[in-house]
């Protein structure tokens, strides 16, 4: 008899990656190929992957996880910021039609959250804060064991909760954004301020590790920022974990350690006592984890209905 | 035969306010009197008032909202901030022990906001934010229908949501929390910097509905302070209503106009497009109606569970 296994995709700029999760949200297998550039070439990628698959194992359902802002209730992608062509399709509906199995879809940093919440860095917790760091700032919250997805679909937006009433223009338009102080392109403007040269991110961390001095200012000059918009979240949602993922986490202790230190100091003390700050631990797999792991919730909501 | 009431009881500095609520959460009638020093001066007057409204009603329940943090799932007080004697008061066993009824504790701010989401200015709501603007400046937020409360019962604390990176300190000891800038010691002390002379809140308002430029001016900014954090709150938790209450929400239109300009400038577009803000409807009487009603979800609650 055929192995049954859940499908986890996640959809990037660069690559697709395809997962193997199993019911328990154990990632049995990868594949990863470049991200064709048209919409419809990258369905008709998708599809004949996931047929090669199901002549070789039971695949019970299939997650999606996608760059931009989803509705996950109906399966639609509203727009992807980094991939033109993609609005408002019926991405559900679509792949439904032409694999025959159910379909789920959602934000991929959504499913990075899940995945750290259920099997990686937040450990036993109810109320867990993930945050992405990179070129964009992203969010995603896992609310008393569910992602919370607000009325519209569009909660999680940490990069955009502002930290200063005036501030940098943010890529939004907004001032202020956390995203204008501590997206990956404005961590290198401030390292070339500090250096009076460029560094890299990859640079940067290693002298960190090194304890160069001017490394570690710079680093700790991102934790600062992050801890305001961070003090905000902990006051206003309570979590017990907050998971930290992304390029940056690669900056190490340093990081972390101030983090952890401006927020106790800005947050509520009976909001911080058994608050966990953690960096994420399963690294690039979590989206496919994630929606792999979302995949298999579904058939189970779907199980119960009947 | 009798008839069947929940009691909402309001336990503020000043004044208790006690509330018959009927099962729909109307309220009924209320009576208030002033608050004894001791706490079991209190206590007793709860009980005294109670049993004789029971002479008189079938009481079957009892709702109490606390001016503090409170561990609502075991009615625990942690402290009152203005009323000494409150460290760890297990209100509920002791209320249940002398009254015989089920008793639910909680914060005031959450009945509130319970009370609003319901029967008040939030309307038909999915997840509402709200905040309430007086000496302190609070929060509670309803999530999917429900108070959520956060993982050590601390959530909705947006007074205490920095909006800068530094500001000015705020009672709490962090650095530019909400509070700092919009409690209302605060905006009276800048009407006098504004006016050069003291001038109350009252003042300040009638002014502006009489289009003083310089009560306007002040409000303006009093409503500047305020979309940061809000923007804040709609970007990360993208509620589809958020309801402002307490006395700062007499200053009416200039304040209400322009901090909606603000957030539709600085939030994200898909989050903002069908936001309704609005100003508390149920005036003083929604922490009684909030009680009142929790009381009455709790014995079905009960029921539910026999």
């Amino acid at each position: 008899m055929f192995e049954e296994i859940y499908l986890g995709i996640d959809i990037g700029g660069t690559n697709i990656k395809i997962g193997l999760v199993s019911k328990s949200g154990k990632l049995l297998k990868k594949f990863i190929f470049p991200t064709p550039k048209k919409r419809a070439d990258i369905i008709d990628k998708i599809c004949s992957q996931v047929n090669l698959l199901k002549t070789r194992f039971k695949v019970k359902a299939l997650g999606i996880g996608m760059p931009g802002p989803v509705d996950s209730i109906n399966g639609i992608v509203r727009y992807l910021p980094n991939l033109p062509g993609w609005e408002n399709v019926k991405l559900k509906a679509i792949f439904e039609k032409k694999l025959l199995i159910p379909v789920t879809v959602d934000n991929d940093v959504n499913f990075m959250g899940l995945a750290e919440y259920n099997f990686g860095a937040a450990g036993k917790s109810r109320n867990c804060v993930c945050l992405t760091l990179g070129t964009g700032v992203g969010g995603c919250l896992i609310l008393e064991g569910k992602i919370y997805h607000g009325s519209t679909m569009n909660a999680g937006e940490i990069g955009h909760m502002p930290i200063s009433i005036d501030g940098p223009r943010c890529g939004c338009k907004a001032r202020g954004c956390l995203e204008a102080y501590v997206g990956n392109t404005r961590i290198i403007a401030l390292a070339k301020k500090v250096f009076k040269k460029k560094v890299s991110l990859e640079e940067l961390s290693i002298m960190a590790k090194r304890n160069n001095k001017k490394a570690a200012a710079v680093w700790e000059q991102v934790a600062d920022y992050l801890s305001v918009a961070l003090t905000s979240v902990v006051n206003l949602i309570n979590p017990d974990t907050i998971v930290i993922g992304g390029g940056v986490a690669k900056s190490g202790k340093v990081l972390m350690s101030r983090l952890k230190k401006q927020i106790i100091k800005r947050a509520m003390k009976a909001a911080t006592k058994n608050l966990k700050i953690v960096f994420a631990s399963l690294g690039n797999d979590s989206g496919i984890i994630g929606a792999g792991y979302a995949a298999s919730l579904s058939t189970r909501k779907n199980a119960q209905k009947k």
